[in-house]
């Protein structure tokens, strides 16, 4: 979905609608800009004990926001929201293996599961225009996530190395984007790393997720800890079962980003 | 313990081997200031998502530092220590009502008990200082905690008001009060109302624990959510059983204040 005849939705529930229609199914990051956009991990109920100590341990890649169940798919974040309809993609894993990604997942849906929704980095993608940083740095054109180098604090089964996004910055733009992102740390706040990704063990890796990395020339690259850490650790530790949103595809709840703004 | 006699702990792994000996069982803000101190509170484990669903729907109350369990009594947050003996004094609470008040909570100890520790204000007590803050406000002589007439955001069985703690300031100093605090999320942050008692319900009231308000002259009253209003949710939810830190006696960890600094 893309172009002049996209369907536009500027509020969470206009976003919601649409997606709940089957009428978008792609990144959620255009959507309902002025809302907050939340990623969802639902798990049987044995894990969730694992999962919010995992999240707990590692708080700058896992914001917990909501907690919801066992069995919940609606939250007062959202009033006329479904969990399972109004997620663009979400994807199903069976002991480490994506086992299907499906719009609906109603026919996947358990009443033991207990869905955790983590911030993300959407939270400060306003406030970042608003302190006149480029569209060029912002909507970066090139989305990936990367394996670090870096341990996470380890949580029963769950454990793993730190997984990061990238932005690339004009050296005049580092010390802004820098304090305007770590007013939001449900948004994965400041950057966890800024300079040589060599330093954090990205040596010219392939990405987890979308481009490799390559930064352009005359910038500096700006690395966040990213929620895609918490899916590697439950795929590594081989759940049986849980499900995911597909990259970039958010929950929209509402909420104002500047809800979360800490300073 | 108090006056010239009273023993030092300038470290957290001296406060906890203090108190773990029987030679302090008083409150434990002046010892080891340079580190974090927490809040303990140990459920059933059938009990450990519902309380992690009202802390996390309630952050400013109950940030969540550290989850254990279940029958976890160590962390690596404190190498050599052990929850049960290192916290000053426990309160036992059976079904609301206190059933034991103990310096160690050994014999009282269940493995299924999940322990949350939580951020408390003495994260700012040292910025308060290095900013300027007067002594008479940061060591606030008349310690006390109210209950308002905020309703939380309701967990299942767990629901009710919230509670704050009070600081009294001079008018000059309430800017850099806030500023300093709200740098300080795990540790409640900025206060969550600033001036008349009333309109948050404090009107005349008698305090859940402590001295009665009384707002100095001259002064403007800050006040803060605090961690009792999970343990009040807890007592009127009347859980068959938890244990959570006699007011003030925290368990202090190996971790510095500055980590939790936001901004």
């Amino acid at each position: 979905v893309a172009g002049e005849d996209a369907p536009v939705a500027v509020t969470a529930a206009e976003a919601r609608a649409l997606i709940r229609a089957g009428r978008w199914t792609g990144l959620t990051e255009t959507l309902a800009q002025q809302s907050v956009h939340l990623a969802p991990v639902a798990v049987p109920s044995e894990w969730a004990l694992p999962l919010l100590q995992f999240c707990v341990r590692n708080p700058i890649a896992a914001p917990v926001i909501e907690v919801l169940g066992p069995g919940e798919w609606m939250t007062d974040l959202a009033p006329d929201g479904d969990l399972r309809t109004d997620v663009p993609r979400w994807q199903v894993w069976e002991a480490g293996v994506l086992a299907a990604e499906v719009t609906d997942l109603r026919p996947h849906w358990r009443d033991d599961l207990v869905t955790v929704l983590l911030g993300t980095s959407h939270l400060f993608a306003g406030p970042l225009k608003t302190a006149g940083i480029s569209a060029e740095t912002v909507d970066n054109p090139r989305p990936a996530i990367y394996r670090t180098a870096r341990p996470t604090r380890q949580a029963g089964p769950l454990a793993g190395p730190l997984f990061v996004t990238v932005k690339f910055a004009r050296p005049a733009e580092v010390a802004t984007i820098v304090r305007v992102t770590a007013r939001f740390p449900a948004g994965h706040g400041a950057p966890v790393h800024v300079g040589d990704p060599a330093l954090i063990g990205l040596d010219g890796e392939q990405p987890a997720f979308g481009a490799p990395l390559e930064v352009p020339d005359g910038t500096v690259p700006l690395f966040w800890a990213c929620g895609y850490t918490v899916l590697e650790a439950l795929r590594a530790a081989r759940l049986p079962w849980f499900a995911c949103h597909a990259p970039g595809c958010a929950f929209i709840v509402d909420l104002p980003p500047e809800q979360f703004e800490v300073v």
